[in-house]
């Protein structure tokens, strides 16, 4: 018969939270079942090992008061947008979490069970990671593997002149999902209807990488990064880092149906959708004869897969409004700085 | 003549940090500049990746007022520490920094110096990174990775009863320099001279990370970790994870002029240095047979080797005192909850 594995008892209380809470989740045998000072991945031959990390931290990019469940589920799905706009497929994470001293056993109880729950879901699973105290808010720091076969990495630089612009799912609606959360008497101005008001707060607090089609978008897209800071801003990153312009037909931008009413009531709002990021979509340019394949290759994932406009030899990402006239905004990216 | 790779104009304040100061110590060709959404890594076929991550907190770590640089450099050890003790070479990381807004470009400027020194010092590339505000302290979280022969990470539960107990460096000075820190008046207590004081507190600030003997551990140890929490409790893991129990005789446990001097004037220190904690040395096992060949490896080095013990088919880490006497612990580890 064989012997379980052994798993010494915990000495401290952070030995005891770790056993407790994130043992369950460390499936993975180069996890060590969390009893090591480290993990380890074994890349199979030809691949490479993608690497990415995202912080999210209370009263920044959550609310103190958002279900632990969600805050664990978003840490850990801003990391698995990154990997799938770059192709990859998912290989396990660490995280390293500090916590106040108020957190209690219910909070964590709550944050385990949703991450363990996307580990799942993504074949995501946790390596390892590093507990902490911190004298001010949650702070979650995941950094998340991928593997790719050597050298198919779709980099920001790819894009060239001619291609087209891809992007996936809707765009906007974790931005205005964040001014409802900060002020919901907005639903009403905005003409919603209770569970499009839902939509929108749930995609602020909920992201859905788009994980399903990074196997399409690595065999398809000659550029490719995730919208996580507005569309506007991360499409203009794209163009400056391929030394390309880009033309997109702003009312071509998909928005969600709650989006569009709200767009509708309020015109400015449609800058804020452009412009306001968390919307971990995937924003991607094809090669025009590759653009059916592509299409063809997402259909099967049910995710949404819009042409907005074309790559051009001029420089920075100009957004057309319906005449036809360049759109000037504000500001174009979320920026922490 | 080769071109320069591109670097695309920085759009926002995020970006600007990030090129500024980041931008350069990013010179590994998996890291691409910075530009992109992530990083590859693609380790040498025979090989496997060793991950590790640390965070270390403002208030918690290391105080708000300690050098910039340090803070950096402290960062980016205790991650180094943990590749050392798992005998693997360090390949790059990634870092997440999370800021308060008082931080400014003088502060920014002291911890980039700081980490590029220390990255280069260690061969250990900054590969991406995230940087976000936090209303609270300074939280910097890194993930290293190391490389290894496949199948070589020399782990925790691999001590075999007979085998000698191993550490390197000297230990309790952290411990020592952290109280030093908090009071600086227990120096004249202690009866130090100013140079040991400041041996004691700079051993707080900035570990030595014994990543020169890494290589000398993954061929000679048969279990190792770094020392973190406490010799005391952090061996007591080592014993738990490989079923069996260790035997210490306390008075060889290797402390520095300093802190044995502090530890002559106050007995009591000698429970801080051996349960202290942030000593970032190596404690390992090694079969009798291989000790002589150990100890010529690491000698090249510089770095002290002290036999202290043996493992023993008992259970727990047991340290005896000048008369054989079993000690007794208030804390065994460090503990954050």
């Amino acid at each position: 018969m064989a012997m379980a594995p052994r798993e010494p008892e915990p000495q401290t209380a952070e030995e005891r939270l770790i056993a407790r809470y994130f043992r369950p989740l460390a499936k993975h045998p180069g996890a060590f079942g969390l009893i090591d000072d480290a993990a380890v991945l074994t890349p199979p031959a030809g691949t490479e090992i993608v690497l990415t990390t995202d912080a999210i931290v209370g009263s920044v990019h959550f609310f103190a008061d958002d279900p632990a469940d969600m805050v664990a589920r978003k840490a850990l799905r801003v990391n698995l947008s990154d990997l799938a706009a770059k192709g990859a497929k998912p290989a396990g994470f660490l995280m390293s979490l500090a916590l106040p001293n108020a957190i209690d056993e219910r909070w964590l109880d709550a944050f385990a069970r949703g991450l363990g729950a996307d580990a799942e879901a993504y074949g995501c699973p946790l390596l390892g990671g590093d507990s902490v105290r911190i004298p001010g808010p949650v702070a979650v720091s995941i950094t998340a593997f991928g593997t790719l076969p050597q050298g198919t990495l779709v980099r920001r630089s790819g894009a060239r002149p001619g291609e087209r612009v891809v992007v996936t799912g809707t765009i906007g609606d974790a931005a205005l999902g964040l001014l409802l959360r900060h002020d919901s008497s907005a639903a009403a101005r905005w003409k919603l209807a209770a569970r499009e008001q839902e939509h929108l707060v749930d995609r602020y607090r909920l992201p859905q990488p788009r994980n399903a089609v990074a196997e399409a978008v690595r065999l398809h897209a000659s550029a490719a990064m995730d919208v996580s800071d507005g569309l506007v801003g991360d499409l203009g990153k794209l163009c400056a880092a391929s030394g390309v312009g880009a033309e997109i037909k702003a009312d071509r931008v998909p928005l969600s149906e709650a989006a569009r009413r709200a767009v509708a009531a309020e015109p400015t709002l449609l800058e804020t959708a452009l412009t306001g990021g968390d919307d971990y979509e995937i924003v991607c340019t094809v090669a025009t004869d590759k653009l059916a394949s592509f299409r063809a290759a997402v259909a099967p994932a049910g995710v949404a897969f819009t042409e907005i406009g074309e790559i051009t030899s001029g420089t920075g990402a100009q957004f057309l409004d319906r005449n036809g006239e360049p759109m000037l905004f504000k500001q174009t990216s979320f920026s922490h700085f």
